[in-house]
């Protein structure tokens, strides 16, 4: 049977995962099949699964709320036909389950690679890792003290490695931060203006989206050949939003810092907040801790300014003047933030688009280019409007790209090199 | 006797004043003196006036700190000869107090003038005053709803004004306030990604130091002639600091926000920080509001950075790489939100530097200007370091300004025209 890796991003509530199949001669990674584990940790899973092409393999749709699925070696896919179970029996869905159901599925499948190894996103390396790490019981005990550091991911980040270790203990595992591509930042890009004794316990910039950032750095290479030194921007516009400014390939400064709330506002996330804001809420709301997570993380963004959606394409859609004024907000800020990474690069020679937004909202792209026109910027109409790879005009001092990203090939590279070598 | 203004400065702690004659002409406003009442509130004064040379018209030192001087008609300036006064007589020296001496020393003083009106730096004119306003009960009453907008500040600064109308109830008084400046800024510079609710009741971006730039933006205009129109960006360094993006002598975006911790790295304050920094000290370190308060207004920005001062010319003279460290921080932090104001104007004709720092630390607007060289700027090394007018070299893209910022004068005119037409 032929060989394969296995990609994970645990989320709370999700697994996102990917196969890659590894050819014989070693240089590709093709894409066999990808798709999601949702709902872990409620009583409704939702399975679903596509090959390259994108054609469904596998879905499997939430069962009615009144039952529940045992925990360990449940075979949620029967359970419409199974008696309902006693509440005794009942357990959450969890990690070890989910991941039990993809292995046991990609098994029973006979044209899917034989895993050999995986490969995991987790969103903080820390002060300490600057490059992916084969995982050990000393590297998880590692990455287990950044929890601090981002507890709203790490924990299910490792939550995801362990379940899979429990399921299949002698298969090899890599651990791929978000964090590593800025490790190198000057660090006057690094710092916070705290005192120092907070920086020695981890308070300083790390960034976030290190993954794209790094699939778009080697993309670009390719696109451009020699040309690829030069001082770029790369907007990686998601449901999560980052820039980064990259000297010849380097990250120098990304808009993200401590946490992945700071920088553009994003489609929940408030963004860069004047710390004024947050001591004015703790004071004159009485808002605690978990009620600021939550309207920073969960109520604010383009959803909070307006009041319609944090979703891009419903917001373009909307006639409501607030829709209007969130998307203006947010090509405002991703115009102010550009020219704070081309200060960071002394100038700016090429500008890339990425992440569903990035890839996708001509709309959005129009209004970015617009307001940095000053940046030599010219932007070409009909190219723009095709999601087109390159769409600035010829004679334009700076390129514009759109480039789509592959977080997921970037883990399965990383993670065929530490294991095979 | 001649006529005068007096302009008054009230904090938490001092009071600082300065009085203007009004000549005949009704053209000039000459400076007569000015001065600071410290240690307000506590038990040891200290008054100081100089004259418009610069020349000591008065000092008056703290007493042993043993005595207390009284409260309401004491004269502190006679205190070291008093007898030790009883703990019961002991009160607090207080802003009436402190202006009822500033009075009758003026009064005392044939050569000043009779003071007429007197007009107030107020931090905060909310999203209710673009222009100064002559105060009435009313205006007061709509001044003091701001007070949760800017606590550390707004209560002294209308404790200045009571105290005076306390102590003259006939005199006209006219408000100032460093948020009017910003008023005509575009929407989508002024909010934050919330939702909407919190902007109604006022938590946006207002920006600060409107008086200083008032004054530049006139003088700027004086120096240039005509070509005051055009895209500048206005860097007031001090122990507070912030920069200001001008389109024709209009704000259309600044570095601080809903409060003056947010933007530039100050003195002792932190400037812009991932809220996600706060959340993690709220939840890591227990720290209360009291606590985060005190930590990024007093114990952040150079201070905390460098572990050796809040003050920039020790910073510059000191062999300590922290030190150096901190001051590389500041014009990195500078240099990255000129481009960030140089994409809100679409480009920067001017650059101007002024407060304490921005006319007198040549270093520091090298090293920005070094860092901003991609914006088409280049330093006159020798102009630079005589702190000149102009320091730009011939042929330099964009012009480079060192301005004496004149806050108290803009207070004068503006009191002159509400009061006296």
């Amino acid at each position: 049977m032929s060989q394969g890796l296995l990609v994970i991003n645990a989320g709370s509530s999700s697994i996102k995962f990917s196969v890659f199949a590894l050819p014989e001669n070693r240089h590709d990674l093709p894409l066999v099949c990808r798709g999601l584990l949702e709902s872990i940790g409620e009583e409704t899973p939702h399975f679903k699964a596509f090959d390259a092409a994108g054609k469904v393999l596998i879905e499997v749709r939430p069962a009615p709320p009144a039952g529940r699925y045992r925990k360990a070696g449940a075979d949620y896919r029967r359970r419409a036909t199974d008696t309902q179970p006693s509440a005794a029996d009942g357990e959450v869905y969890d990690h070890q389950a989910a991941l039990r159901d993809l292995l046991s599925w990609l098994k029973e499948k006979p044209d899917l690679p034989d895993v050999v190894a995986a490969g995991h996103r987790v969103v903080h390396g820390g002060k300490e890792f600057s490059d992916p790490q084969r995982l050990t019981p000393e590297i998880m005990s590692r990455l287990a003290t950044f929890i601090p550091l981002a507890p709203l991911h790490q924990p299910h980040n490792l939550a995801g490695i362990r379940a899979l270790s429990a399921v299949l203990p002698d298969l090899p595992q890599v651990a791929c931060f978000d964090t590593a591509f800025h490790f190198g930042q000057p660090e006057v890009a690094r710092l916070f203006a705290l005192p120092l004794i907070y920086r020695q316990e981890g308070v300083q910039r790390y960034g976030f989206h290190g993954l794209s950032y790094e699939y778009i750095a080697g993309a670009l290479a390719e696109k451009m050949g020699t040309a690829a030194t030069g001082r770029t921007v790369v907007a990686h516009l998601g449901n999560g939003a980052s820039m980064c400014a990259m000297q010849d390939g380097q990250s120098v400064a990304t808009t993200m810092g401590f946490t992945a709330v700071e920088g553009l506002p994003m489609g929940t996330r408030s963004g860069s907040l004047d710390p004024g804001v947050v001591l004015y809420l703790l004071e004159r709301h009485g808002m605690g801790v978990r009620d600021l997570n939550n309207l920073l993380y969960k109520q604010s963004g383009l959803l909070g300014l307006s009041g319609v959606s944090n979703d891009m394409r419903e917001l373009l859609a909307s006639s409501d003047p607030n829709a209007k004024l969130a998307v203006e907000y947010f090509t405002y800020r991703i115009a102010r933030e550009m020219g704070s990474l081309a200060a960071a690069l002394g100038g700016l020679d090429a500008l890339v688009f990425t992440g569903g937004i990035g890839e996708h909202a001509a709309t959005v792209r129009e209004q970015v280019c617009t307001r940095s026109a000053w940046l030599g910027i010219r932007l070409d109409a009909e190219a723009n409007a095709n999601d087109s790879t390159r769409i600035d005009q010829a004679g334009s001092r700076t390129a514009v790209w759109v480039l789509p990203t592959n977080e997921e090939l970037i883990i399965a590279r990383h993670t065929r090199t530490l294991v095979l070598g």
